[in-house]
């Protein structure tokens, strides 16, 4: 659990690109960010109110979260100068570079001295059981991709959103390093012992009010042949009693594997239903998530309408025109 | 790579059901073991010569191999008095125990003094890659099964030692404890990190000549839903030509999850040979494995004939009958 509410560290990222991570915590918690704090030559702004660690910290920050993705993998001298300041000052520090604050022995050194927390979201920090299987009250949802990297965080996020917005009982449930730092707490699943894949997701998903819905991150793909045993854990960990079908229509391969096509949305149906059902009999395929960002506007319609004149389900992309009717899929079984 | 020849310790286990490791090492690779060691009280005999570790050392063996399970998981002073010993006499030991030899100071410390090596096989020592789904050279079959336990692992080691029977180009792939100290070596794939296990499988089956076979030990099932993961991970990363169905007829739940029934056959060829087609389009289901060890002789025959009959593949127990009409079938694809 990472201590909110946190100032956003950009460091001295080139663009908007390299910042994913504090986007997403701007967009989905924006609760969680009372500013955003800056290196000279920072190509990244997130439109928060620029801070010092002083004025952050007078206004409540408790941890600095690095919001940015570095080059190289190196924490740099001119980040530590901040990063070792704000630990002076008391601030914890979250987060989810490859290489680990906690191999910095400056850090550590400081963080000791100071009482403050390191922490590495991309590490797992607890002994996660082996799945056991037994049926969990509460309901489920899974968002499974024909691919790695189609929107299945974005999907699960805007879904928990409009269902609080409507006043449900929902909790978006993070399975990776960019989940994590922007909810403050879930499982990397990607860092989990093979044993305990499920039991993790068990864990992360436990027994709930009946009418609560655990939206769960997805993770990889069934079809993605470097990751498909994480995505396999999820669909049996996660007891989905629905299943959100992700997919970007424009992608020509597998990503990053060259000459792998990306199965149809229908074989991904007709493969991740029959699995689900193993640890749900219950569980439904409820609706379909495509992400648009590289057709226009009157393509990505039409697109959309195709599919769900195909598929016989609700077709929509949350980014352009909401989760509503997922929402509505999920609220009418 | 655990050198070879072996002294087996039987320590004191209580039956020969403790001493799996060492039945399999005697059974499957006799060559590597030179006898066995006891303790008093040990109720499980080998039929190997019963050494002293003077005598073992004299009769050539380099490695110590720890073949039996422990009760509770820990390393008794009495099994400690021999494993000191044998350090000091210039041994390493080999062990697949929960609890690792590396964490015992007084192990390390004698491994340390005399250049002896401790092997933890249930602990990976090797940085594996994240799967590429390259085509590699050569060719792989992979056992699959209805459940857990079901005879993989037997099966595989019965098919390679068939097939160097017959002068076939074949190795033998573990990747489990067991199989990796009958071998030798081998990927720990239930410890290994989630992101790289298809990876790992990779690295364990490379290029190989056009007519050579690696005879993948299989783990898990696709429909155990604690492990079903790391059976994907096999699936994908091992890149099968060939997959053999694994069943044990009489079983009444999935292993360890009462009320999860167990898949057909037919149920489990339609979901496995999909998923292997993704990364290696080639691949076809040559054969099916019945474990019959709770029937009797002419159950196990008529139950057989029903199964190749349904199935319209050859279906053998290899512990009763060989494995010479599995290989029959790979050979001829």
């Amino acid at each position: 659990m990472i201590e909110t509410p946190y100032l956003l560290f950009l460091g001295d990222a080139p663009d908007m690109l390299a910042a994913k991570v504090a986007i997403g915590i701007r967009d989905w918690r924006p609760d969680h960010a009372v500013g955003q704090i800056s290196l000279p030559g920072c190509g990244a702004d997130l439109g928060l109110t620029e801070m010092t660690l002083e004025e952050a910290k007078a206004a409540g920050a408790k941890t600095l979260v690095i919001g940015v993705a570095n080059r190289g993998g190196i924490i740099s001298p001119a980040w530590k100068e901040v990063l070792i300041k704000a630990l002076e000052m008391g601030y914890d520090i979250a987060s989810g570079l490859h290489n680990l604050l906690r191999d910095e022995g400056d850090l550590v050194a400081a963080a000791q001295t100071h009482g403050g927390t390191l922490h590495d979201v991309r590490v797992p920090t607890v002994g996660y059981p082996i799945a056991n299987g037994v049926k969990r009250t509460g309901k489920r949802c899974l968002a499974v991709g024909t691919d790695c990297s189609v929107g299945k965080m974005y999907t699960a996020l805007a879904m928990d959103a409009e269902m609080q917005k409507r006043g449900m009982k929902s909790t978006f449930r993070a399975t990776g390093q960019t989940g994590i730092l922007i909810t403050g707490h879930g499982v990397p699943l990607d860092a989990v012992i093979a044993d305990f894949m499920a039991g993790s997701i068990e864990y992360l998903t436990p027994d709930n009010d009946a009418d609560h819905w655990d939206l769960i991150e997805g993770q990889g793909s069934l079809f993605h042949i470097s990751y498909s045993g994480v995505t396999m854990a999820l669909v049996h960990g996660g007891q989905p009693d629905a299943l959100i079908l992700c997919h970007e229509p424009t992608r020509e391969h597998m990503r990053g594997l060259p000459g792998y096509s990306l199965p149809t949305l229908e074989e991904l149906r007709d493969t991740a239903l029959p699995l689900a059902r193993k640890a749900n009999p219950e569980c439904q395929v409820v609706g379909i998530s495509v992400n648009t960002q590289h057709l226009g506007e009157e393509e990505a319609v039409a697109y959309l309408k195709e599919v769900e004149d195909r598929m016989g389900l609700p077709a929509v992309d949350p980014y352009r025109h909401g989760a509503g009717r997922l929402v509505d899929a999920l609220a009418a079984i």
